[in-house]
């Protein structure tokens, strides 16, 4: 059976790697994805403080950008504490748990994005996920160290084991990279039609355009009807005789 | 109101009673207790892993041995994952949680001990507990780093208090009229690309793009931004000269 993924994004220590492996290790999590380390991969403080989660570390698999981290994956959660003015629904570890768990016996992948020690995610990396995942802590001290917010997921995954699963939509949410071949495609003809203007919105108007997309939920059928819609817009229009 | 106190039994690193320190204020703890620490206390490696919990740490009081440290308890668990042939109670993290917000409501004090990094607690030092308070994990690599069992302690301690997180604003699905109108203006558009051939197959593409749309749950200003995006799509391509 498929587990989540751990997906650390530019994490800065290797310890602290070493400590998700081997906490995730600890409740049956073994799928380790780093999008660009920042000292690198192979790190060398990684498998001391594994303490001997090794299979996890040797497993790591590396990741260039998030988009690549997550192209096989149905549905994405990033963790993250502060408050994330996107129109994206928010889960708590054990919501997301039992969310997890149904997606996962319905055949679909999942993981969750872990942001970099001192800063976390960015919205920008934050639209990558279909829903935000938190945990409830004390908001005059809330941020939570890379391995503890690991460990509580990996923790309620585990604990959840037992519980019944929601019900599942049958139609699976597209795997990511067909979502990003659409959201390619649209951006590209957008550009072409002059949309991303004024320049300085254009960051703004990108992640808008990406939430819309990442939050609709589309199966693989529904991201090709998309394109062929925005392949249709984009061609020339019989009624101005082009 | 009372709060449990984390016990650490001869905690060996500075640095995991920073990290416990730190996860126990993330979850509202912040009453730490120290059995014979190691390397005697203050230990300088503390401060700078609690990242700013520096007043958990500043509170820390250290006693000789756990008959001290738990003289003022009515309560008191004793956190390991080996199997012991003790006659006591078994709870899971969540039981104990709900265990001890019962005994402090009743106006008892509380406490949890956590052994020694390498050994845990020996069975001459759980028996100072009433209870065996145990962590449910993958048996082939059950060994938990210290401060991640202090983490799940509080953060369950946490979770069931019934604190929910800072709700994002819910961003309801746009009136229907407007979605209406969306899809109208798609319709329109795509009917002068050409779009809907063969004719027979119209029904179907329209039925299939009403349920895309109806099924993204847009908000009312995603909406809008889908309207400007099939707009500029629909005008003419600075690319074709048009």
């Amino acid at each position: 059976m498929s587990i989540p993924a751990i997906i650390l994004v530019q994490p800065q220590l290797g310890e602290n790697i070493g400590k998700a492996a081997r906490v995730m290790l600890n409740f049956g999590l073994d799928e380790l994805r780093l999008v660009a380390p920042r000292d690198g991969w192979p790190n060398p403080a990684a498998g001391p403080a594994a303490s001997g989660a090794d299979g996890v570390i040797d497993r790591a698999v590396v990741f260039d950008d998030i988009a690549d981290a997550v192209a096989d994956l149905n549905r994405v959660y990033a963790a993250t504490v502060r408050g994330r003015d996107m129109p994206k629904p928010v889960v708590t570890p054990q919501e997301a748990a039992a969310e997890m768990r149904a997606a996962i016996d319905a055949g679909q992948r999942v993981g969750i994005l872990f942001g970099r020690e001192k800063s976390g995610l960015s919205n920008e990396e934050v639209v990558f996920a279909d829903t935000i995942w938190t945990v409830p802590v004390n908001a005059a001290f809330a941020s939570l160290n890379l391995a503890q917010a690991v460990a509580i997921a990996a923790y309620e995954w585990h604990r959840g084991s037992g519980d019944k699963p929601a019900q599942w939509d049958d139609s699976p949410p597209a795997p990511k990279a067909e979502l990003e071949g659409l959201i390619g495609h649209l951006e590209e003809e957008l550009e072409a039609h002059n949309y991303f203007r004024p320049a300085e919105r254009a960051p703004t108007l990108r992640r808008t355009l990406r939430n819309i997309l990442e939050g609709g939920g589309f199966t693989a059928q529904q991201v090709q009807t998309l394109r062929g819609v925005v392949k249709a817009l984009a061609s020339p229009s019989r009624d101005r005789g082009e």
